[in-house]
């Protein structure tokens, strides 16, 4: 094994030694220090979205997983007499749909090609022949594949028949500029682990106040209950239950160092640098993409298995491991790919090197193109 | 601030550097290393408790707090034509019965007051009366107060009945010698942070396999579904959705240590240690119980405030804290009180440490006892 190991993945993710290093001192969840963090995050975390507590958004985090957190939004704000559209392209979008069974909501779903994107038109004449529908819920970079939906012009549509709009943008938030007030987001969530290149260990959803304050009294659950997390966190500044607190100092310092990076735009364009080499090395070595390039993502790329069948998966990636570097492996329904993640703390150099591992063991696999 | 804080709390406590050490290496949530981990973990908690796999008992983790596994437990195995019966003497307890309304389940609720433990003989002639109950929660150590439930002789008339016994040992448990056969205990919570001495961001539930079996197919949501959890950790040795990562590497440390103390007896003995010189002290200092000693714990001490009207617990707080010492508020419906928890990395010495900062702001605050 490799002393170091660089994780192309969609996260947990590759995060500086200072982020992990905000996780040496113990940390009491009702100590000042710690209600100060969670603070700053929360009102940090709206910045990023471009919007703030004076114009009626809020943030409110959930111990857990990203799912979590959707399922905290999902199983909270659609209501007994409500009905949830489901835009689905990909696994992420399944999962809202079994929340939706699950909690029996009333829901609908529209469903595309993993390999297309959510159209606007085909949501719009779902909405016009569907008037019940009061929520629409989608996927912004669909981790199935590495696709961006066009968030923004569902969001306008959504604006337009009067809809709430519930985005998960787990994978994208922080390496993509996201307006949510231009956008028409209603609800946006996202998680520690991704592109703030925090730490795993909690999930955050910024919420339109005026929504959010409709989902008193009526979520599923009392751990999931989105409503109540931010009713306890606005009153006394700590969590209901037992918050990840180093994980959450571990946040705080990664968003220190967006900061200090040049924030959102300055990492974007550093997961593209990431993206364009590996785009460009992986096409000289042979290898095509799942995707066309009019509707990928920069967060995360599928290529296809190589077309020779001595081709193995799991030596691959054990070999690509034992050289110090972590892929990921594929999620589709109908072919068989792999992923590698854009996103933490890699830079064009570590996509270089991550390459030149690939030609090795492609060559000692004696694998043709 | 000073630099180092112990915390005097029922979690997240203090924990030994070398815990916080094991989160500085990013890891992968499908890498070989974090699996076994993973799997280790698993299986050394079912030892703990004096069982494993071979004779029918499974650990699933939780992400998120305690309250997470309680209540994935709660809603999972209590099936539609099932009756939880709750036996509640404080605001754990209470939680339970809020997650019974909340998922609509059939139950009952026994009380007894705050001060008193939950009796086997109440226990029995209540299921006598009610013999449509098919499972039983109790709280084993009840943070609101400090004191221990009798959960074997508990779940001795649980057995007796035939239901279904369900523990929340969530601070206990790592700290006290439980053995889950002999105290016919069917599932059992605990979390990250308490007895095992590691940092937050998961719990876990250990389960006997023939009724966690049943709850297939019966959760009420995605996230906290038990079964589904577990088959899923079976299948792949993975986690349905993200794990807190650092957080696990940290916990098998912790576990490592345990064993390096020499297991859950001597750590009893050190918390036991630490409950009599704070007990001692706190007596000298004139400090007064909220509970008699028969029924009292050794995980976290309730003392009830100075009788001297110019008592603040806020500057009392503060003071400790400003001198490293972090003490826990109270949570009593009827009584004000704060506590001191006796767990985590602190060691009598400690505890002498802080019963002098006590005096010497008892002093400053001039305060009569």
């Amino acid at each position: 094994m490799s002393v170091r190991s660089l994780l192309f993945t969609p996260g947990p993710l590759s995060t500086s030694l200072t982020v992990k290093e905000a996780m040496l001192k113990d940390m009491g969840s009702r100590d000042h220090v710690f209600i100060n963090a969670v603070k700053d995050i929360r009102n940090g975390l709206l910045q990023l979205a471009h919007v703030g507590k004076e114009d009626g958004y809020e943030c409110v985090i959930i111990q857990g997983s990203g799912t979590f957190a959707v399922e905290s939004v999902i199983s909270s704000v659609v209501g007994e007499k409500d009905k949830l559209l489901v835009l689905a392209n990909g696994a992420y979008g399944e999962r809202i749909v079994k929340m939706a069974v699950i909690h029996r909501l009333n829901h609908e779903v529209l469903r595309f090609d993993e390999d297309a994107v959510v159209t606007p038109e085909a949501t719009e004449a779902f909405l016009k022949d569907h008037p019940g529908i009061t929520h629409v819920a989608c996927i912004h970079s669909e981790t199935t594949t590495g696709l961006f939906n066009p968030v923004a012009e569902i969001g306008a549509v959504c604006k337009k028949y009067g809809k709430i709009f519930i985005v998960d943008a787990m994978s994208s938030f922080g390496g993509v500029a996201m307006d949510m007030k231009s956008m028409q987001i209603d609800f946006l969530v996202s998680s520690s682990n991704k592109c703030i290149e925090g730490v795993p260990g909690f999930a955050f959803a910024l919420c339109k106040r005026s929504e959010l304050e409709k989902a008193k009294g009526q979520a599923r659950s009392l751990s999931l209950d989105l409503y109540d997390q931010w009713a306890g966190l606005e009153a006394s500044g700590q969590f209901r239950f037992t918050p990840p607190t180093l994980s959450l100092m571990a946040f705080r310092q990664a968003m220190k160092e967006l900061e200090e990076e040049g924030g959102i735009p300055a990492r974007e364009l550093r997961y593209k640098s990431n993206k364009q080499t590996l785009d460009e090395g992986m096409t000289a070595l042979g290898f095509k993409q799942y995707l066309k390039p009019g509707i990928q993502g920069h967060i995360i790329s599928s290529f296809l298995y190589p077309s020779d069948t001595g081709f193995n998966f799991e030596r691959f990636y054990e070999k690509l491991n034992k050289r110090g570097f972590v892929i990921y492996p594929g999620k589709l329904s109908r072919a068989n790919a792999f992923r590698i993640g854009n996103i933490g703390q890699i830079f064009p150099d570590d996509v270089k090197a991550l390459l030149i591992a690939i030609e090795e063991v492609l060559k000692e696999e004696r694998l043709k193109m």
